[in-house]
C-alpha cells in the first residue's frame, strides 16, 4: 500500500423531506447566493422546498450554470456575488452547478481572473463556504473539492480544486424527475469514476479493491431495476449513495490511479459539447483493449468478481469482460463508439495534436502519450 | 435505506515513516499532554520518533493508560491536564489510550466530575483538541467520536461519546512488534465491529453490505499470512486500514445497527478483566444461534459471500456458517467459549441480573431482553 493522507470534512444529510434542514445549516446571519441551472428545479419542487427552508434568510439568486459548466456564465455570478457582499453559496442542482459554484467561490474574494484561477492552483486563496442540495447523482462533487470548468472561446476543459461543500443535501426523490438519459449518463460516469482508481496496478489494497468492486457490483444490480422504473426510492437511493461514494475518497486510499479515460473524455466534451458520462464510455472500453497487457492482472480480477467471468484462455476472459464492460454501457441507451455521435476523424486528430502540444503522459503509469491516445481514439471509432 | 447524517472530519495521515509528520500537525504555540499506555512504546521506537518530531514543540507527558482503561487513571490526567493548561492532548498507543484521552479531553475544560461526563451526554462541554498516533489496529477510535471507560469501584463498562480525533497517524511498521495475542483480539474486534453493523436487517443498502462483506473478506484473507508474519508491512497495512474503515461511519450509512454482542461483552470485560476482542469472539457466535431466525436472512448472505457456504438446506447453511465463523475466531488462537476463561455461571447470572436491573433491550429491533441474553451466554458456555 502506498502512503497517503485522507480527509474528507463535508456533511451528508442524505433522505426524504431533508432540504428542509438547510435552516439548520446555513447561520442566519449569512448573505447567501443560490445557484441553479436551468429551470428543472422549479418543476420538480426542489424549488419551492429551498425557498420555503431559506424564508428567513437573505438570498439572492443567480440562474444558468449550464451543463460543463463555462467560465464565461461563472464570471457573472462571480461579478454578482462581489457587488453583492455574499459569504456563503448554495449549489442547487447536478455536479455542473456543483463545480460551477466551487470557482464562483474561489472567484468572489479573488483579484484574479476566473480562468487563470482554474489554470493555476497557486492563485487559489480564500473560499467562500458553500454547501449544496444535489438533484442528480452522478459527478460526485458533493463530497469532493473538483470541479471541471470549460472555455467556449479556447475549447477547453480542465480540472481544478477547491475546498469541499460544507455539507451537501441528497434526497433521491429529486431524481424521481430527471431525463431518462441522464441517470444514464450519471451512472455510466459513477462506473468510470470508479474504473479510474480500481483498474491500475494490482495488489495495493485488497480492501480498496473490495470497496471499488462492491461499487460497481451494486450498479450491475440496481441498473436494469432503475432503468425500469424511475420513482423506486431505494434503488434511487442506492444510485445517489454509490455515485457520491465513487469520487469522495474513500475508494482511494493507497492505491495508484490512472484518469486517461477522463482526460480523453474531456476533450471529445470540449469540441463537440458532448454529455461528460456518454464521452467516457466511447472511450473507457477501448482504452482497455489497447493496454490491456499493462492492465491485465486487474481486468481479470474485475471480471471475475464483477461479470463472474471465469472460463477462457487469459485473452478470451478479457476479451470477454470488455465485451461485457460494453453491453453495460449499451444496456443504459449509451452509444460507445465516436461514429454513433458523428465524431469524425477530424476530432480524432485534434485531441492527438492537442496532447501532442501539451507533451502530457496519462495514467497511472504515466506512459499513455498522444500516440496511444490516438489509438484508442482510433478504436473507438 | 434509512435516511441518515454522515460526517468524520478526521485526517488520516497513512504508512512508513509518518510520525515525522506530528510536527506539521500540531502548532508550535500549543501547550500538549501527551498520553501513553504502557512503556511499550519506548521498546519500539514510537516514542523517539515522536519526541523528534515534536523537539521544538512545549510538551508534558502522562504514562499508565490501561487497557479498559479506569476513569480512576483518567482522573489524574484531568488534574494534570487542568494544572498545566493543556490546550493539545496527544495520544500515542492503542485503542485503549485514545479511547481514555477522549475522556482528558472532555474532562480538562469542564467542571463536571469524569465519571458524571461518561454517564450524562448532556454534560459533555467543550473539548480540548486532540490527536493521535495509533499502534495497535482494533477499536477504530482513531477515526471515531467513541470511547469505551471503565469504573474500578462500581465494576462497570460504559461507552461515551466525544469529538473526533483532528488526525491520526498510522504507520504499519509501529505494530509489527505486537504480541501475537493483541493482534489477534485486533483483528477479532474488527471482524465483531463490521459484523455488528452489517449482520442485521437485510436489504437495507446493497452498498452497504458489499463494503462491510469487503472488510470482512479482506480480514479473513489477510489473517492467515499475518499470523505467519506480523513484519509483512503490506499484510498489517490492509489489516490497519481495516481496523479504522470498520468503525468510522463508512459502512453503516443509511442501514440498522445492532450493537448486542458488544453490550453483553463489555459485561464480561467488566466483571474478569477479559480483553474485549475476546469477549466478544465469546459472544456473537453464540448470539448468531440464538437470533438465526431473525437474522436469517442476513446469516445466509454473510455465508455465501464472505465464507462461500452455498449448499445444503437454510438450516445447514447457517449451521456451517456460524460454525465456519467461530473456526475462523479459533483459528486466531482466541477462545470461543466461557468455561476456556474459566468463567462460570456467577458471572452469567450477575450479568443477567444487571440487564434486568436496567430494563434495557439490546439489537437492532431492541428485542434483546435479559431472558435472550440469559440463552446467547448459556450457550457460550
Amino acid at each position: 500500500m502506498n502512503n497517503f493522507q485522507f480527509q474528507n470534512p463535508t456533511k451528508l444529510i442524505f433522505g426524504k423531506g431533508q432540504i428542509a434542514k438547510l435552516v439548520e445549516e446555513i447561520p442566519l446571519n449569512k448573505k447567501i447566493l443560490i445557484t441553479f441551472g436551468g429551470g428543472s428545479v422549479k418543476q420538480n419542487g426542489v424549488y419551492d422546498q429551498v425557498k420555503k427552508a431559506l424564508k428567513n434568510h437573505n438570498c439572492i439568486e443567480f440562474w444558468g450554470i449550464e451543463p460543463n459548466p463555462t467560465v464565461e456564465t461563472l464570471r457573472k455570478a462571480i461579478t454578482l456575488g462581489k457587488e453583492n457582499q455574499i459569504d456563503f453559496l448554495l449549489a442547487v442542482g447536478g455536479g455542473s452547478v456543483l463545480d460551477g459554484t466551487k470557482l464562483i467561490s474561489a472567484g468572489i474574494l479573488n483579484e484574479n481572473e476566473a480562468w487563470d484561477i482554474v489554470r493555476n492552483p497557486k492563485l487559489l486563496g480564500e473560499c467562500v463556504v458553500y454547501g449544496s442540495v444535489l438533484t442528480l447523482p452522478a459527478t460526485g462533487s458533493e463530497m469532493n473539492r473538483g470541479a471541471v470548468i470549460s472555455n467556449m472561446v479556447t475549447h477547453e476543459k480542465f480540472a481544478f480544486y477547491s475546498t469541499y461543500p460544507t455539507f451537501s443535501i441528497l434526497d433521491p426523490e429529486t431524481t424521481f424527475s430527471l431525463p431518462e438519459f441522464q441517470v444514464a449518463v450519471g451512472i455510466a460516469d459513477t462506473f468510470v469514476h470508479v474504473m479510474e482508481q480500481y483498474l491500475t496496478t494490482p495488489n495495493q489494497s485488497p480492501l480498496m479493491d473490495r470497496w471499488a468492486e462492491g461499487i460497481l457490483q451494486t450498479l450491475v444490480e440496481i441498473s436494469p431495476k432503475i432503468r425500469k422504473n424511475q420513482h423506486d426510492y431505494d434503488q434511487m437511493s442506492n444510485f445517489m449513495l454509490c455515485a457520491t461514494m465513487a469520487l469522495n475518497g474513500f475508494i482511494s486510499m493507497g492505491v495508484s490511479q490512472d484518469w486517461a479515460t477522463h482526460m480523453i473524455g474531456h476533450e471529445i466534451t470540449a469540441l463537440h459539447n458532448t454529455t461528460h458520462g456518454q464521452s467516457l464510455v466511447i472511450v473507457l472500453p477501448a482504452l482497455m483493449s489497447v493496454l490491456a497487457k499493462q492492465k491485465q492482472e486487474k481486468i481479470l480480477q474485475y471480471g471475475t468478481r464483477v461479470w463472474n467471468i471465469t472460463t477462457g484462455s487469459t485473452e478470451e476472459k478479457i476479451q470477454k469482460t470488455i465485451a461485457q464492460t460494453e453491453t453495460f454501457f449499451r444496456s443504459l441507451g449509451l452509444a460507445t463508439k465516436l461514429s454513433e455521435l458523428n465524431i469524425s476523424q477530424d476530432t480524432i486528430d485534434e485531441i492527438v495534436s492537442r496532447f501532442e502540444t501539451r507533451g502530457t503522459m496519462l495514467g497511472e503509469n504515466q506512459n499513455v502519450s498522444a500516440d496511444v491516445v490516438k489509438e484508442i481514439l482510433e478504436l473507438a471509432k
